[in-house]
């Protein structure tokens, strides 16, 4: 029996109620063959995301847009079937990107843009989105909470400056654990600080 | 009597039940002293805010911080008895300042940076703030939507990415004219495009 934790127990009962919010900077998805050809190898993992599974890899990109660039942007593993850049509508307007507010994956009719790496360029003639707020849930979870795979909700954040945000999609897997992701447009918008937590309004 | 336009009649309805938001940008406001020490003379009113009396001025400034700057800020008059420099959150990172959200006028104790002009700099000690979400009302606005000066409201945005603001601060003077005043990282996560409206939720 592990010795009680008066805070890992309140955090513990707190995760029945509500749901940990996290801000999810720029980032990058690439395909194996991408992969190649801008490092040279794979994506090498360098620390595990809240999702089981994901991983911010070691390989870093420069994503360059007509108007701008981001240098040393985060490059997320496993690879995927197909190559996604995640920004802000803030990020979009110094890229001189207008990206659609879109659920991953969904990157049909997207605008493209350009990465570069340190072994080669790669550019992309689709996929550069503003990722749809969405909450990350397990089936249990949803059930908890009353809300099922793809119900849209809101969500009243517990955050410095407080907002309701409308609108947010409820993704249900057994792989995920139990997050609301808001992109840094967001979480300014909201105070958000790292520990805070949402409350779901179905 | 003026002809029926029907597109005007239709946003003057609307003014009646909702309020237009507006997105401010960083900007600066300067003393008068400033203004002779940066440009070498007063303000210069290029044109008119929504706010009466207020401008924006055609002479820019250079905002500079430990750890970035941002060229080419916009300056707004006339001159005022301190300076405020107003930012969003996302450019305090880029300027390695953490401004204090607060209602604008409320600059004690917050953090300062430098500002360059073509004819100078100015060094302040203080004035860096992010501006606390609010809303302009006139007196009758104010008895239309049944909101008080100061007042703490939720505003509820008919926006791309709808929203619900809470803390939002209810401001009322006959020389205002109704706006919400959001910054962008409030403007992008919502979704704001030039011309959307937001409801008051007292």
């Amino acid at each position: 029996m592990e010795p009680l934790n008066i805070e890992r127990l309140a955090e513990k009962v707190l995760g029945k109620i509500f749901v940990p919010v996290e801000a999810s900077g720029r980032h990058v998805h690439v395909t194996a063959e991408q992969a190649k050809s801008l490092f040279g190898h794979g994506l090498t993992p360098d620390r595990p995301l809240s999702q089981p599974g994901q991983y911010v890899a070691k390989e870093r990109v420069t994503v360059v847009g007509p108007k701008g660039e981001f240098r040393n942007v985060a490059v997320l593993g496993p690879e995927r079937k197909e190559a996604q850049i995640e920004i802000s509508l803030t990020d979009g307007r110094n890229l001189g990107i207008q990206p659609p507010v879109r659920l991953s994956g969904d990157v049909k009719n997207s605008p493209g843009c350009t990465l570069a790496g340190p072994e080669g360029r790669v550019v992309l003639e689709q996929g550069v989105i503003c990722a749809r707020r969405h909450i990350h849930l397990t089936p249990e979870e949803g059930r908890r909470f009353g809300v099922a795979d793809k119900q849209v909700v809101k969500l009243q954040t517990f955050t410095a400056r407080p907002v309701v945000f409308e609108d947010v999609v409820v993704r249900i897997n057994p792989e995920f654990s139990a997050a609301v992701h808001l992109d840094y447009d967001e979480a300014n918008a909201c105070g958000f600080q790292k520990g805070d937590w949402g409350r779901i309004i179905p």
